[in-house]
């Protein structure tokens, strides 16, 4: 029996506001002059001065906008690498993500992929990286992935939607400042927060959970009811039992998995370039037979959101193009073992996924 | 508005028999041949190979066992230390604690205490420390005190009972082996089990806590009325529960402070030399009126478990020695503004403070 030696974000700050000590905070980890901060920040911040006047650029420091609109993929990583390796001297001090999951997970794979030699694919599986990246700092502005404490970034590659996961994956450092995510629209917030809603009950119900998982899993789901089914937090408040849901929810997958929702999503981001957070909502809708109290309640947080997932969004679809997504669900055997046990190829036939999909 | 930037534990393991592991967690941590491992063991180990026998000495490694009789001293602290250096060409590759709340801070202050010049007693207080510590390893045999996660060391100075705390105190590396805790004797399980309990609900109901900070309060307390107050758990799940109580609770401490159960505590150990985890049971014991709610769950749960306190112990004591406990109490002003508010001077006098004192 061997247990997984988990690594912890090292350094967290808490705070409304926290944000302004960003500068304070890295300003001890400059290398040099010629080794700049990477600042990777979710473009829609462009022009919001409100954010972006409080990431002071000192020499080389520079800004890359990124945009959130698709999930990250493995050759935009393997492009922002070689832009910073061509426009400086000087390997970065730090990488500084500022954004949600997609930009988090960017950031987190960057600062992997300018200390390890190849393509970014060549890393997406388990415990491929040899080196420790550099110095990479997460920041939140979107509250449910999870990202901003988890040991994987997870991208779409040439051949699969698969995670860099490693012991040198997690940020050296996360700033946990809820006013950074009061301006998220309804939607997203929702299918964000939803994120950790469905993972923690993947997490919750699987056959890998043990007690550590479980706390943290359990804590989770409590803050996701409170933000989601009650109405009495305010604002401030339920901005920050959200960013916490996300936080405590990443660690619950520490030993654990995600599961049945988490696996067939991956599957319609990978064809259809579904986004991870509407993906999971999208698939969770329809897994009443595998988790039923948790998708009852999901249901009931959607009515009260006035929420409308897409439908039909499978129905054109050919019968290779459900054979990819079919393939690219079954691919993910931690995910099935987790949900629903060593026996999973016995019950999860391709027929039973086609059926699943087509409903949606 | 400046928020502390906590520095978490960056590795841990957790699982039934990972104590197992220690040794291939540790071995790429040796620096040479001639830099040993230090193991400091609570000396009820002495006898016990199924403990000592896992414990893999190699080259000059060596195992002290240490008495948890008494509350760690800084004296204590600098004969290991002055110890360690004489015995050895050079400094250890690291130091590793087993045992409860007190091995764990003497492993962290030995640890601090042979990178930075001087006494322990120099660095009694906050951020007081400049070096960062050898690599050091917390392997918890008994539950609550929450050491293992904490940033601080508490010890019995010549003029204070007062830790040290900074951001190079917490462990390196946590193993969390439930299996570890089997042993231990009902009242210690209890009054250990307690420090969690009673952390939590100072934590919960003081005046710092902030969101991180409760998340893992209302964890950690949660876990402790499963533990403490229901009868349908496995002696294994029991244990796993009360473990991670004490993780949480640990953690709950980031953002916010202990109270009056842990101020007057302290006196009754910097005096009477009483032992943190009982003597802040018998210290809350007789705190309704600052947590009516918390103080009646805790009698319930002493009479569940049979628990009969001392009484009395303050019963002969001069006013010399009273006014020495209670100097040693009102010292410690973090702890009061949480748990009163700014202005605690006003009620918190010394009369209050005697008249409690001598109820117990």
């Amino acid at each position: 029996m061997n247990y997984k030696n988990f690594p912890m974000v090292p350094r967290v700050v808490f705070g409304r506001g926290s944000f302004n000590q960003l500068s304070e905070i890295i300003s001890p980890k400059r290398l040099n002059t010629k080794a700049p901060f990477i600042y990777l920040i979710d473009d829609v911040f462009k022009n919001d001065a409100w954010l972006t006047s409080r990431v002071a650029l000192s020499y080389d420091d520079r800004i890359i906008f990124v945009s959130s609109e698709e999930e990250p993929k493995t050759t935009q990583v393997d492009d922002l690498v070689e832009d910073i390796i061509l426009s400086f001297k000087e390997r970065p001090s730090g990488i500084i993500g500022i954004g949600g999951g997609t930009i988090l997970d960017l950031a987190k794979a960057v600062s992997l992929m300018l200390t390890n030699e190849g393509g970014a694919k060549d890393y997406q599986g388990w415990d491929l990286i040899k080196n420790p990246g550099i110095y990479h700092v997460g920041i939140p502005t979107i509250s449910g992935t999870g990202a901003e404490v988890s040991r994987t970034t997870v991208l779409t590659g040439p051949t699969r939607k698969l995670g860099i996961n490693s012991d040198f994956t997690p940020f050296d450092q996360v700033i946990l400042d809820s006013e950074l995510i009061k301006d998220v629209p309804t939607d997203q917030w929702f299918y964000t927060g939803m994120d950790c809603y469905i993972h923690c009950v993947e997490s919750l119900t699987g056959t890998y959970l043990n007690t550590f998982s479980q706390t943290y899993g359990n804590m989770a789901l409590e803050l996701c009811k409170e933000v989601f089914l009650e109405h009495n937090l305010t604002e401030v408040e339920s901005q920050e039992k959200l960013m916490m849901a996300s936080w405590h929810g990443g660690m619950s997958i520490a030993y654990s998995q995600v599961g049945v929702a988490h696996a067939m999503s991956y599957g319609l981001a990978y064809l259809l370039g579904i986004k991870h957070g509407i993906g999971n909502c999208i698939v969770f809708d329809h897994l009443e037979e595998f988790y039923p109290e948790g998708v009852k309640l999901f249901k009931k947080m959607k009515k009260i959101h006035n929420i409308t997932l897409p439908k039909g969004i499978c129905a054109d679809l050919s019968d290779k193009d459900l054979d990819i997504m079919i393939n690219t669900a079954m691919g993910l055997e931690p995910l099935w073992e987790n949900a629903i046990g060593k026996n999973w190829k016995k019950t999860i036939t391709k027929e039973k996924l086609k059926s699943l999909y087509q409903k949606m």
